[in-house]
């Protein structure tokens, strides 16, 4: 049931010098079904690699359960054409699972479900009060640069991002990456989630932007900490500022932004403050 | 009903020469809520800005409409947490979607959905032969940086997508930006459709990377070319052979990489292929 996440593949290549066919790693890109219940949820175009990681930590991310012990059973099957990935839950995750569903749901042609919709994508993130953690300055630019070292499907191809954890005095203690962002840091929260690593002990890492999703996501991990290669967009940053997360982004070398609570980088940042 | 796209937020800029405030410009990013005959089919997260080319765009590359005319109405409603577009269609479109979707719904806990839905994101593509453009390899370097010139958006927060549409000897004759990649090409597939261009017509331009969504998209749009500054997924890049689709992607000033269907591209490359 593995298969690669990378391929390679031959095309024609331009340059200034002229024009020849030459080979290129690519990332793969599969369709993966998670059903819970047994009716499918969600199907993300995703690399094919840590399934039960991506599994558990969408479960986790997307509030369908609040504890890894809620799931009964993972079962990842390859149909060819995708992953079909089978979450089932314990009895009282289950229970809420299928009230939430049919809640969704609503009647057909109701007109509502707009509203419906919309308020679960914008759902409030609970204030990250828990973690303790602070940076200083010279911790983001190490968490970016040792984030890069453990990419390896992005070395081969230059087209895959990466989620990591980062832990002051540790380094990156997990990554994960995949062609979706979303999918990288869903299969963070997994790979901490079994590795029995504690959220609120560090701060998460990304290659990508920021959207709302990212920030939501880093808040069900129990992070306060979202430090970012890329730019956020203004509702992630409405959104790590109501929650209490800290959000740094255009992380370049030594230099980057602080979007949104700075007294958790702690030196080298607030003595030069204006 | 207008909201800005953009919004500028205060932030801590750490440089080299120290730590100060400063304004930034970032993108605004909305929940935009579908419904079908009543009912939400899809919420995405987008910029604030051209729903009626992104409703007709959606419809028609998510093949729900084949033709503009099968939508009654599109209406926008701006409910504070984010839009809700109401898109009526016409009798015959509306009985095929209602068919579709009780495909799709499928009994609840019936085991099979993983399946179908896997096979609704695999969806197979059209052979695009009805177009006969053809580009020189000035017309690949040309598009990119005519692109670019239509980015306002990102020229002001480095961080919104942009789809445009390339016409030899014509340039881009149309563009759409957004915060989601999928939706600035469906933002364009609305406009020519509104515009009353024929996809045949031109090339697909992109700011991003191409997955497999992309070439179903311009594929659906009726371009047999698409163009993207980022690099392919090896399943794009099979989907695209698979329907003749030309895919040039890594765009970068002069050089970029042909991955399909080479014979479009005519003049200043084929003379030196190896």
């Amino acid at each position: 049931m593995t298969r690669p996440p990378v391929s390679q593949i031959s095309r024609l290549a331009h340059r200034a010098a002229g024009t020849a066919a030459a080979n290129r790693m690519v990332p793969e890109e599969t369709p993966v079904a998670f059903s819970f219940a047994g009716t499918t949820h969600a199907v993300m175009m995703a690399s094919p690699a840590d399934f039960e990681d991506f599994a558990l930590g969408f479960s986790l991310t997307e509030g369908i359960i609040a504890d890894p012990k809620e799931i009964e059973a993972i079962e990842v099957e390859d149909l060819g054409a995708g992953i079909d990935i089978q979450i089932r839950l314990k009895d009282k995750a289950n229970t809420r699972f299928q009230a939430r569903r049919r809640r969704l749901a609503g009647p057909v042609g109701c007109g509502l479900c707009g509203i419906e919709s919309i308020e679960e994508a914008m759902r409030s993130v609970d204030a990250v009060g828990a973690s303790r953690v602070t940076l200083q300055s010279e911790d983001i630019a190490s968490a970016a640069r040792l984030l890069s070292k453990q990419q390896p499907l992005h070395t081969e191809t230059g087209a895959v991002h990466a989620a990591g954890f980062y832990v002051p005095g540790k380094g990156i203690v997990m990554a994960r990456e995949d062609v979706g962002r979303h999918n990288a840091l869903d299969k963070l929260a997994g790979a901490l989630a079994r590795a029995g690593i504690d959220g609120a002990s560090g701060a998460v890492v990304v290659t990508s932007r920021v959207s709302v999703e990212m920030v939501q996501k880093t808040a069900a991990i129990g992070a306060s900490i979202i430090m970012a290669v890329s730019a956020p967009t203004a509702l992630a940053i409405r959104t790590a500022d109501a929650a209490g997360m800290t959000l740094v982004a255009l992380v370049r070398g030594d230099e980057f932004d602080i979007f949104t609570h700075p007294e958790r980088v702690t030196s080298g940042v607030a003595k030069h403050v204006a």
